[in-house]
């Protein structure tokens, strides 16, 4: 009953700030107050920049963005957003993929790219804080001969503070864990701008059984129930050895049972990434490469020489079994790097398929053994539905994606896109798999999550996002 | 405001359920309708065997004990409980050390043991559904021969849903982390009755960002939020070979030394668990060995057999530079059982070293950096204080147990145990360390929780227990 008196509270709240009562030029004083008149902004061209990140998702607009310094002005701008009502939306890098950062009640965008400190480097303990400014690349750069890395690596230059909010995890997941497996603590700004440390100021235990995992609740809520300020993050030795290769099968099927065979075995693979042959070739496209233009995988290993070769003479018996080709290899830094730039910019490659049109990513992730049907029952689909949508996938994972790419102005088209994806989901729930593998729920997986989870779990987020934010001003009309 | 009214709500409740009005013959009528008589009892006797756990938690015996066959009947007994406000206890094997089933309100127990169905294992996806009567050892005995087992390993035979209650570890941690990175997903019956799938009904992709992450935030909720009723666990690859060694130091400081050396390295080490002098003495005694009365490393190496041997043979020279004795292999499944044997039954032997006495075992953990300088500490203030405390831990994720062995008829001696407690969690916070890193909260580490977690995220953790529990009758008076 409390709830739903909460929530009426929430509900009524909603239409004062869809009314925008408080946006006032005394409001904005009070941020300007904060963080001085140069880091608050009222543009147009300002608020349309933060209004979307970099999916279909229409721009919605913030009507001011600020640039907190640090994590007390952060507290003073959200006191200020509280006790007016104003809506607020976190910021990072604006690389999300499911509308994450879209204003969609206005309300104050925090751009928190300016701080930017990375702290706390413990070497022995492989341990670092960052604050919301820093990105992967930047962070790993700053590492680079301290034989410490941070592996999550979703592709884009995300902030890690972004990251942990959004669950992120990309190539290295299957071997190194997403951001839920590296997060080890959180410094959160809740929307009355008090400062929470999730597992307690400064503590970096590799465990702890103290009280309710809010480092974990926090880590996916992407911006609803909080603004992340500092993540303390887990580093992980750098590999005495890397080698990375890239392998051609005769089907799907083959390259997908090789992925099965590999986890089965216990082969502690680093990355072993799926591209179907549309996918391959947009990339030999793109990045002037010459692979066979078949179902491929990406592949890398690492650990000491020894271990090296030991894993790569066991997956490679795994794969001549299932009719793969002969490894093309990639020992050295740089041929490694060439092969996971064309991975990485696979979205690239595919906008480049169809010039002048849009991209869709969808995200679904299911058990394993599954892969080979879903994969199989998608690249019909994809066929009968006559669309472009190459297929690459973190499949150690069980998680891919079919990049779609269509135009959005063609409302046939857009309506198959939907459709198909809708299917795809439907399928991936069908086989006790989820709607959103790694790029969250945002704007456009709230029907998703509702046929993912029943209605018991739902209430349940529900309740903890009422206590956490009655007023509903964190990112409001995300996730629920 | 809600949230502080519906806390009063509860404080009211509270006091009824002290006053347990609720505790009718009318009451138990409704539960033997559930479960039939034989499955309902308030016999003295047995609702004092449910009264307390293995712990010096004073016994606290519930009112009544029930024998739920499976979760349509939990559910019905629970929403019997909470239409009439009689708290909720849940209850598996009583192995837990912080007496998080002691009845401190009276109410009903709910013993789960009778339902221990093992379904759903899937060996391609590395996945199984367990019922909370289902203890670790069980399901290792019906994994064997599959290539699977369930490494999170607490010593004790405990249910496993019981271990993801406690966010229980153990030995195994260090290399395949604790029961927070092994469940994938839970079954929990709400304290109203309704019946909650973290992750969704039957759902166990390897990851996933869809919504909150209540899967995490039930982990650790010591029973406190709900009774969790299945839990879907990930499995690993049984490894294709296994040796285990024994190591002494000359010093504490270098058998700490050494483990940090190990973990820095990257050795992917499956067990590093440190005795010291005094345990390994215990131990010797107890379970008729001859080890060296030294700080001592036991070790576990698993892989295949050319990594395991690489692992021995670094391992071997970091332990070499700092004076460790040569290792006593245990390369045999019957020499390796001895030697986990004699680890396990530290707490045994650390009890007979005063018979009659009664044991409490600390369980603090720190950065892993910081292991040297706890251990010295700590070692000195045991020696200061007059206390028998042989230190076991697994130091390999930074926690160690002193396990405390007195007499609490001796009111002097006590004083002291508590001080020297006292003393050591604060030690270990001001290492940026926490003050459980498996036991959990319970009754007894309420007061360290508040001195390890600020203000800010308590009242966060207290309004999600108001939100989800808001007659505070899941197992009240743990955890806050």
């Amino acid at each position: 009953m409390a709830a739903r008196r909460t929530l009426g509270f929430a509900v009524r709240n909603y239409s004062q700030a869809a009314a925008k009562g408080w946006l006032t030029e005394d409001f904005l004083d009070s941020l300007r107050e904060v963080v001085g008149s140069s880091n608050v902004s009222t543009a147009t061209p300002v608020c349309e920049q933060h209004g979307h990140d970099e999916s279909m998702h229409r721009c919605r607009p913030p009507d001011a963005v600020v640039w907190p310094q640090n994590v007390e002005q952060v507290s003073l701008l959200a006191k200020a957003c509280y006790s007016r009502g104003a809506p607020i939306i976190p910021f990072g890098t604006g690389t999300g993929l499911e509308g994450g950062v879209s204003a969609v009640k206005g309300g104050v965008c925090f751009n928190l790219t300016q701080m930017d400190q990375i702290s706390e480097l413990n070497a022995e303990d492989f341990t670092v804080a960052v604050e919301p400014g820093v990105t992967r690349k930047a962070l790993n750069s700053y590492l680079r001969g301290s034989g410490l890395w941070f592996p999550v690596d979703p592709g884009a230059d995300a902030s890690l503070c972004g990251m942990a909010a959004t669950s992120a995890s990309g190539t290295n997941a299957v071997r190194y864990g997403t951001m839920r497996q590296n997060v080890l603590n959180l410094q959160v700004v809740l929307p009355d701008g008090r400062v929470l440390h999730t597992a307690g100021k400064s503590r970096r235990p590799r465990k702890s059984a103290a009280g309710y995992h809010l480092t974990g609740l926090f880590v996916g809520s992407e911006g609803t129930l909080g603004l992340i300020t500092q993540a303390i993050l887990r580093l992980h030795g750098t590999p005495e050895a890397t080698v990375a290769a890239v392998c051609a099968f005769p089907s799907v099927q083959a390259a997908v049972d090789s992925t099965v065979q590999v986890l089965q075995t216990g082969i502690p693979i680093a990355r072993i990434e799926f591209l179907d042959d549309v996918m391959v070739a947009a990339c030999n496209r793109h990045s002037g490469l010459s692979y066979a233009e078949l179902p491929t995988l990406f592949l890398e290993f690492h650990g000491t020489e020894n271990s090296v070769e030991e894993q790569v003479q066991a997956t490679g018996e795994i794969v001549q079994s299932n009719g793969g080709s002969d490894f093309v290899w990639a020992r050295e830094q740089e041929a490694r790097s060439q092969l996971w730039a064309a991975r990485h910019n696979a979205w690239y490659a595919a906008l480049a398929l169809r010039p002048g049109r849009k991209g869709y990513s969808t995200d679904v992730c299911v058990p394993i053994s599954r892969l080979p049907a879903i994969l199989l029952e998608t690249k019909k689909d994809l066929l009968e539905s006559k669309l472009t949508g190459p297929i690459v996938g973190h499949v150690g994972d069980g998680n891919f994606h079919c990049l779609l790419i269509f135009d959005p102005e063609d409302a046939e088209e857009s309506r198959r896109v939907a459709e198909f994806s809708q299917r795809l989901v439907r399928r991936a729930l069908a086989m006790d798999g989820t709607c959103t593998g790694e790029h969250g729920i945002g704007l456009g997986k709230r029907q998703f999550l509702r046929e993912e989870v029943d209605e018991v779990a739902l209430s349940t987020m529900q309740q903890i996002k009422v206590a956490l934010d009655p007023k509903n001003l964190m990112n409001p009309g995300k996730v629920l």
